[in-house]
């Protein structure tokens, strides 16, 4: 692709992706991406088909900066969990793409990227167990869902509830950690 | 209000539940519910004023039958996220609710339903550690936040994870219990 191709696809997917944390997938309007990115909208239906497709490239490209931006250790969940913490925190569009692709995409076939990242974290956690350096209580399964929810707790809550108790970040990555390091306690 | 009334009232708000579920407060559309619930969409605006306005009703007799079905108990958190867990389970719609509240109302004054509900909360979690009958490793606020996610931790899963796991109710339940009785153990 020409380095002028580029820049414009790269303005292109940073508008889409604003769009679509804002409103969502049904909400976002090509139109409003085309306006910010200056580019002319029937250029994105050449580039990316329809609004659906834009959305799964957004997705995909959120899927691979989360995997490269936070270190995955199964040895050390409570470690994973404040670097996820800390990833919604810095940005918490991210949080809200995932939370839109749950909202509007509850089936189907999914995303090829999203199952395999899934695949490769339960057979670590099934590896690290295997190996006695991480503890059994819970199954990878189990330990995914859970240490998932307990990073992202706090964006869980409803908005009332983040203005009353959200303002001490520091609190709040230590309740994470914490949290995820009674899962994997090693039981005595 | 006469029975006419009171009944067309209650199978517009059925109708309003389902849409704002299903499509959320943006992608919701008052002529879709005035179709589904069989009355004149100008009897919406008579009734509710505006869109805005019908989500919000829908969503405080969201929070009063949550209220209503699921006890609250601070000294039994496990057993409270089981009954969470459940009410989530039998209702994936409430769910839905929850979360395009959070996603398209991030901030503004709240609810007030919502606010004296977390108010209430952390008052009896507060008072029931200064009885020491719940014990005090996190603050109420702390709990509060790990219990709420836990407990919807299989639902906060991508669509792909809940496919590959999602199967055992059972074990899902067990997994809510164990975890939150974990944060509550009396540390020895």
């Amino acid at each position: 692709m020409p380095r002028d191709a580029e820049e414009t696809r790269t303005r292109l997917l940073a508008a889409a992706r604003a769009e679509f944390a804002e409103h969502g997938i049904a909400g976002a309007r090509v139109d409003r991406i085309a306006a910010a990115a200056k580019i002319n909208k029937q250029m994105i239906y050449v580039y990316f088909g329809n609004k659906d497709a834009l959305f799964d490239t957004v997705f995909d490209r959120h899927v691979g900066a989360w995997l490269a931006e936070v270190d995955f250790d199964p040895e050390d969940l409570p470690g994973y969990a404040g670097r996820l913490f800390d990833y919604f925190e810095a940005d918490p569009a991210a949080l809200r793409l995932v939370t839109w692709y749950r909202l509007e995409r509850p089936s189907g076939p999914g995303l090829q990227s999203v199952i395999s990242v899934n695949e490769v974290r339960l057979a670590r956690l099934a590896a690290a167990q295997q190996d006695g350096v991480l503890a059994n209580r819970y199954t990878p399964v189990q330990l995914l869902a859970l240490v998932q929810a307990i990073a992202t707790s706090w964006s869980s809550m409803n908005p009332e509830f983040v203005v009353a108790a959200g303002a001490d970040r520091d609190l709040r990555r230590r309740t994470v950690m914490a949290a995820v390091a009674q899962l994997v306690e090693q039981q005595r």
